[in-house]
């Protein structure tokens, strides 16, 4: 069975096309820049073919158009006809309160997905669009949409609510919602695989750690507490996005600093967290950190502040499940930053008056990048590396979705 | 020794007297409404006189004059005359980056008390009118600021800074500081008396619960984090202030539902906590807790909310000093809400997977608003309620900047 994955965004398409039996990747890429010059596609098959180059593309739709001539090209496509392709599975960002699963896209998921434009206005409508142009190019193949939020919806009310009005949450729909859903719930059912433990007796906390970041509290499989909230802005430290901060820093710099709201909004969205921090002129924590390796002080204690705030929302975690088993490792930071692991984890390894949670230098060294534990013998808490798969997932959840259609 | 306690709002001077060889308060007492219609003085002296009243009372210097009057008056007075207060301690809420600890006033201390009126609107101008008028009203007597920011010099920049631009500290001040210091000071001081441990030795976590409430990690007797940040609003969850939220939310409220700046600041600082959550129009907990008891279901979600946001601080602070012996309780809430500590503590008993904290209810509900334990045998942390005592910690550290002078 063939599933092609697709992401869209505001102007790109990215796309995976798995065969489900193997499983494997039979073909992979993206188009981006699109609308803009220098419109690019990218594509590389699992037969060792791969290319780039300028293409003419103007939307969405031509640019689904162009992936699937890709995938059925005669010298370096996969398939022979789209008709192979059992099922197209999107990525949504947000399903708000109305979805908590994946679902066969018909007209009332579209409306769904609708309604959520002013709750993520850089996502949702680009999803859309994609899911519009596999429809016009694929005509007759199910739509699955998978959301990012939908592992979060069983997070319950006192965790999801803010302290703001009650009637916040009816008339505008304002909570925590959380994201990278996709993500926590594919390493977390992973890391159980791995230990051989049931997901069902496990306490996790996932840390998805990319150049968006974000921590989970996932309690026998359940998301039960997440660090984004409303939006992507809110928890950990990120690449450019300052994560919790006192709301009140707004106001001031409005009135005292006679700062717009807009231009508060990109300072905190897109000029703050390791980019501002640290400032080297990146916001890759790759660069922060070969900075600080050569002594730049203000790399260090970007470096520091990042790792002390995940620090402390596993500490938070811990409390919120009542204990902690697993603490896992993903995503670009995650899978691949030794001293970032060593730094959250350093200083919990009491078992006596705290969490009991100590990383192995060694084993964390060698262990990047692939799947595999970190934890010391002497840990209490399994600290594990897992790479993330979300394209796998949503493959994997478009399967469940047609399977449960039958 | 007589030392006279002087905390000075927009429109109130709090006053005690206090004979530091007992130690006792002498009298205390408040001027309200200054500047307002219906300005009353309250006022008690130790031998059981006390009445209250309207007063003719234009500024905060003839407040001080009427509290001074009072304090030698030949029938409720309790002194001969004012040369015998060695002292005047004051509360002064912000100090900034530039003073960690209690000192006599100057004219370079009153700089820095005005350097930080910015930082404190609502709170540095009156506390500077309090020392002036006290200047005034005793001269010759030394004026000593007590900063609430004091106690939280000691946290490290990992856990002051922000994840904005790193400029954004030294061009506009804007970091963590913290309030409440001298509470969080005086009760976990008084924690490691009562549990006749040294202070150096304990990790506690101290939790201020009043109308603004803010957890402080204290470890070895210093402020390492606290919940409170660049201003009051942030944190838990307080009786009119919406703590920690997605900054997001105040630029979606602005865009979306097209509030103005100062609505948005209204509603987080005046319309949420408590007050927004319960929706019972009031933002005491103990009409809130009595609407809960009678059933009502958004009392309860306010309720709950509310501690386990309380619960997640507990968890990240005993992730931040690697460990927790103990857990503080004071302030209005703190020392009287008995259902509020338990559902703070509950489903933390684990002490294999999790911190090991047990609430002994029988002595909870008992310990109610005295200095005593209310874990039970088996808990690992001690669980305490501390009343707090904010005008005696600042006339003992009056004291000893005395002290220290000579």
């Amino acid at each position: 069975m063939y599933i092609l994955v697709i992401n869209t965004g505001s102007s790109s398409v990215k796309f995976t096309l798995f065969d489900m039996t193997a499983p494997a990747a039979l073909a992979s890429g993206l188009v981006e820049r699109i609308g803009l010059t220098g419109t690019e596609l990218h594509y590389r098959n699992g037969k060792g073919h791969s290319h780039r180059g300028e293409v003419v593309v103007r939307d969405t739709t031509e640019a689904v158009g162009i992936i699937t001539a890709h995938l059925t090209h005669r010298d370096y496509g996969v398939i022979q006809s789209l008709g192979e392709i059992a099922a197209v599975g999107h990525r949504v960002v947000h399903g708000g309160e109305e979805v908590n699963q994946p679902v066969i896209v018909d007209d009332e998921v579209k409306r769904i997905i609708e309604t959520c434009f002013e709750l993520a206005p850089l996502h949702n409508p680009f999803n859309l669009k994609g899911i519009e142009a596999c429809e016009a190019s694929l005509p007759g193949v199910p739509q699955v949409a998978v959301f990012d939020t939908a592992f979060h919806a069983t997070i319950p009310r006192h965790a999801y609510l803010y302290g703001l009005p009650y009637r916040m949450v009816k008339e505008h729909r304002i909570r925590r919602y959380g994201f990278h859903g996709t993500s926590h719930k594919f390493v977390s059912a992973e890391a159980a695989r791995f230990l051989e433990v049931p997901l069902a007796e496990l306490k996790i906390v996932t840390c998805h750690l990319g150049n968006g970041c974000s921590i989970t509290a996932v309690d026998g499989g359940r998301s039960v507490d997440t660090s984004m909230g409303f939006t992507p802005l809110e928890g950990v430290i990120m690449g450019t996005r300052c994560g919790d901060i006192d709301p009140a820093i707004i106001f001031f710099l409005m009135d005292h600093k006679h700062m717009g709201p807009e231009e508060v909004n990109d300072l905190l969205n897109k000029k703050s967290g390791l980019l501002g921090l640290a400032d080297v002129g990146s916001s890759d924590l790759r660069d922060i950190m070969a900075a600080r390796a050569k002594g730049n002080q203000q790399a260090d204690i970007a470096v520091r502040t990042f790792c002390y705030r995940i620090k402390k929302y596993i500490g938070a975690y811990a409390a919120a499940m009542g204990g902690l088993d697993v603490i896992v490792f993903t995503a670009g930071i995650g899978e691949n930053s030794p001293p970032v692991r060593e730094l959250v984890c350093d200083g919990l390894g009491d078992r006596t008056r705290g969490l009991g949670i100590t990383v192995d230098h060694a084993k964390n060294t060698a262990g990047n990048g692939k799947l595999g534990a970190i934890h010391s013998d002497e840990s209490r808490v399994k600290v594990l590396v897992v790479p993330t798969n979300e394209e796998q997932e949503i493959a994997n959840q478009t399967v469940d979705v047609l399977r449960a259609r039958h």
